[in-house]
């Protein structure tokens, strides 16, 4: 079972991402101590007693589609009241909608236990979330009176619809239509695909956030337009009425996440959807990255949230599980075989990428938080190009690594990882979504190479760096030496990604683009373990009046991540700068004719 | 669909792994490139055209265990019976038996495209043949008389049986029982777990190979004892008699090869299973590493056949699918994401792995073949020493191989990849039981590390080095451009492999058998790593003949994996050097408290 690791998250909030930061702005003056932990409890209390126990129904029952119904897994409907109840869907949203204002650390450490409950139960409502927060930030007030607070309130949930047959990664080839009414109102047609929670019976209402174009649109991304389309029309009175003409084709057998209904959507086959739309016309784009950035952070959670419960539940098995004898074991009987050199390099590789990933994510939400509480520009300029930073790292290092850490689940308990029963292979099944959607992670390389290392001409990754080299030269100045080779190998990290960095920057500045779209995966890497090892590192040097054994742990995780892990650093940097021209010289074409 | 790449396959084989040594020997002087391009071309054909197609149908149906029956997927039996008749069962067993007697290098490339084809059809007749080399070599002439030439043609399956709950890696807990009858028959009782093929439709009888002890057995390994078990008994005249008592309590429900059905086997319930005993009496364990090391290589085939069949799904999505503009790519419309510089490095992860890994096991079959075909001792000691390094080598490098060639195939499918009709996501959960059955990939690391290495005390791997660096120079020596950086690459790889080798031969000497330990996973991933790129760069070398296309792919796959999965070596060595006293000071138990 998962137990919610509540000390370690509020720890991490507080003394690894700066949360005091927030402390001291004006939106939030008000967050003390006291509340941060009171929800973080409760949240931890609720993923570990009521969703956590539902993760293994859901897998096994998926989300049955018949006769035009979704039917979510047993428990989901009581579950979902029960979490909306707790006011948990409002976390983030403002107070005039009826939200409680907090920050997106907040919600983040929420979203990361609820992942842990069940990563298929939480991402219905992150969506919701996405939805709330482009409605806030570009709907018209007619249409936030009528949508905003049951949305905020959970009473209805939103989605995101976006991709279609033939526009996945690439938006420019969307095709859906939408035409204009003489009320003001519109026409949408179309289908959509892999739309998440697209339609379930947790809700009397789902709001769905569409993108399409209008006829005399310009081609391309500049020619898109996001409309609101709710599943039935609602009265001016808030009452539902008529269902709108859009309805699910099927729903998608996958490999994970079976709880997760993922629909077929089809839009105005009897006429045209009614829709109303959100921001301009033809700015539609605009308003989906809103929705499109937190959920890649959202995404990038949902790895932290799995691995940290592949690593619990591989943590129990090694300790009951009995084979061989350790070395240094003496007397009768077989060791437990956590104690065996072999399964203790896995578990720490498990445990400190958890860590990683957590740090990372919550640094991300801090520098969106930071970036909406700037009293001036340059102050919200420099953390809107820190959260641009950390949001491709956000995503794709920690879903990198909720695969790594559930593979490495699975080859712990040995043969028993493969039996589906003993449920580490389901945490594999549902975490390798987390690599693919919401851009899948070769694009979150190529957004922080080409979009956000040329930020500020290069000065912010630069400033950036400077940054991680004084956490590496604060453990040298440390002078402890239980942590071992951490500052030698945490310098020599950083001097590669610097190195790697100068080296992106200058094939841009020569037009050499398609070199760096070469190294962009391991660049993103680099920076990923730099960054991860630099954080890691910070929580051991403020962990000075934790309890020993918690100080001694964290030394210790810094300290084997720099010893193992970023050990790879110095051969990617050398695959960065050296593969580029036999990369470009494959071409497939060729060898498959 | 699966193309059998039987051109690839025969040049790996003659050019890269030195089949043409064992057209040398006695034992194979008659075996022309003829004969092996013909085995070869109709070993493919029915890997492509007859099992190919029946993978994604074992997939969705399974082995459903009804009223104590198994009943294997549709297709299944008439499948197998078709490949018995193609006489492939025998195709390494002697021809005293009824085999054909061909070295185990064409077995190897055999069964390489039969697992492309379907993992779990292809894992039954493995086991049958590690039953008939276990015969063959330990049993009395009265045993082979009764059970060997059925097996040999395929009437009959095998069955290997060792692990019971208590007893998975560490055959010291062994459990089942064996009492003696009166007429030199035994009684055998205990459950079996994890027992491929177990039961089934596919033939009449089956044999079981069961470790169990007698009631006078020493304690440990040295009290184990291996008996033939048959589901029905076998008259004298080779007819079937009675039903044995043996039975089938389950079937696992698996993450993936879900037509391999894995069972849970009941000896003795009602008075004891009728058993005889193959060997001596507690010299179960050696007749039982005679299958053991040929599964080890067969399992590292697996790994190498699902990640040629996962290449050749993705490469062929990537030629179809357009998304975005390729840099360079002129004109209208979007380009096949082929040509995206990242989609690029994942098809060359994918294909450089996927050959470093036919090398490999080709390699490993290769001394085996040697090692049998050995006219002294000293060649056999030789050959026999490198088999034993070459096992494990083959066996874990790939098997992970195999999982990271699949991951990377559903990462280039994109969302497509996550659902199952697609079929990537298929290869990912079948390719994921390989680094874990016949000794997970850390026991691999163990017996390299701890057995292999001191093999003739170091001098066995140091002259294996040797012959790497050979190549590395061969390389420098060519002067070839196109090489780009692979010369110093893979110099400096084996330079990495020498230094940790030698790290790992002084720990055991000084007595530190716990650092070794903590290294043997990383180590076992250098000493990989380096002699795969000797082998596509020798295959590189050895193409001067070849159509310029075979050439220039052959120099480029060489050149990347060089320059990219190459370079993790640096890192790999570091972590063996440095890390071993952190990973030891992780107390699993004290944090869990």
């Amino acid at each position: 079972m998962y137990r919610a690791p509540v000390d370690e998250i509020a720890f991490t909030l507080k003394h690894v991402c700066g949360l005091e930061d927030l402390q001291k702005t004006a939106c939030h003056a008000e967050l003390g101590d006291d509340l941060v932990d009171a929800i973080l409890t409760e949240a931890g209390r609720f993923a570990a007693e009521e969703i956590a126990p539902l993760n293994a129904v859901a897998d096994r029952h998926g989300t049955p589609f018949k006769n035009g119904e979704i039917t979510t897994p047993p428990g989901w409907r009581d579950l979902y009241h029960a979490w909306i109840e707790g006011g948990w869907n409002g976390l983030t949203a403002s107070p005039e909608a009826g939200g409680q204002g907090l920050p997106q650390m907040l919600s983040a450490a929420a979203l990361e236990m609820w992942n842990s409950g069940s990563m298929a139960f939480a991402i219905g409502p992150t969506l919701t979330m996405g939805a709330i927060e482009a409605m806030e930030k570009h709907a018209s007030q007619k249409l936030k009176a009528k949508y905003l607070e049951k949305l905020v309130s959970g009473e209805w949930m939103g989605t995101m619809n976006l991709t279609e047959p033939q526009a996945g990664s690439d938006l420019n080839a969307l095709k859906a239509r939408a035409e204009r009414n003489d009320d003001g109102s519109y026409r949408i047609f179309g289908q959509k695909i892999f739309i998440t929670y697209g339609d379930h019976d947790l809700t009397d209402n789902i709001i769905h956030m569409v993108l399409a174009r209008l006829p005399d649109a310009p081609a391309g991304t500049k020619g898109i337009s996001l409309f609101l389309v709710p599943k039935f029309l609602v009265n001016e009175d808030g009452s539902l009425g008529e269902r709108n003409d859009v309805r699910v084709a099927g729903v998608e057998h996958k490999m994970g996440i079976h709880g997760s209904p993922t629909c077929t959507m089809i839009y105005g086959d009897e006429g045209g959807a009614a829709g109303w739309l959100i921001g301009e016309e033809n700015r539609g784009l605009a308003c989906m990255f809103t929705m499109m950035n937190n959920a890649r952070l959202a995404v990038g959670i949902q790895g932290l949230g799995v691995a940290e419960r592949a690593y619990q539940h591989a943590l129990q098995y090694a300790l009951d599980r009995k084979q061989g004898r350790a070395p240094g074991d003496k007397g009768e009987g077989m060791s437990p075989i956590a104690r065996h050199p072999d399964i203790k390099r896995m578990l720490l590789a498990m445990k400190s990428r958890t860590q990683v990933a957590r740090a990372i994510c919550y640094a991300c939400a801090h520098a969106i938080d930071m970036t909406n509480g700037a009293d001036d520009d340059d102050t919200r300029k420099f953390w809107s190009e820190r959260a641009g930073l950390l949001t491709p790292l956000a995503k794709a290092v920690s879903t990198d690594f909720g695969v790594e850490v559930a593979s490495l689940g699975v080859q712990i308990h040995g043969g028993m990882g493969f039996i589906e029963e003993t449920g580490a292979a389901q945490h594999l099944r549902d975490a390798r979504i987390a690599p693919i959607y919401e851009g899948t992670n070769g694009i979150q390389s190529i957004d922080l190479v080409l979009r956000k290392l040329p930020l500020s001409g290069g000065d912010h990754i630069r400033g950036f760096i400077a940054e991680l080299k004084a956490v590496a030269g604060e453990v040298a100045a440390s002078n402890r030496p239980e942590f071992g080779a951490t500052a030698a190998r945490l310098a020599a990290a950083i001097e590669d990604l610097s190195e790697a960095t100068e080296y992106m920057l200058a094939a841009q500045a020569e037009g050499r683009i398609a070199d760096a779209l070469c190294g962009a995966t391991p660049y993103l890497r680099v920076a990923g373990l730099a960054l991860g090892g630099a954080l890691l590192a910070r929580g051991a040097l403020r962990s000075a009046g934790e309890p020993a054994l918690r100080l001694a742990e964290r030394i210790l995780l810094a300290r084997n991540f720099c010893e193992t892990t970023l050990c790879e650093t110095a051969g990617l940097k050398s695959d960065i700068l050296l593969s580029a021209e036999a990369i470009q010289a494959f071409d497939a074409e060729a060898l498959a004719s």
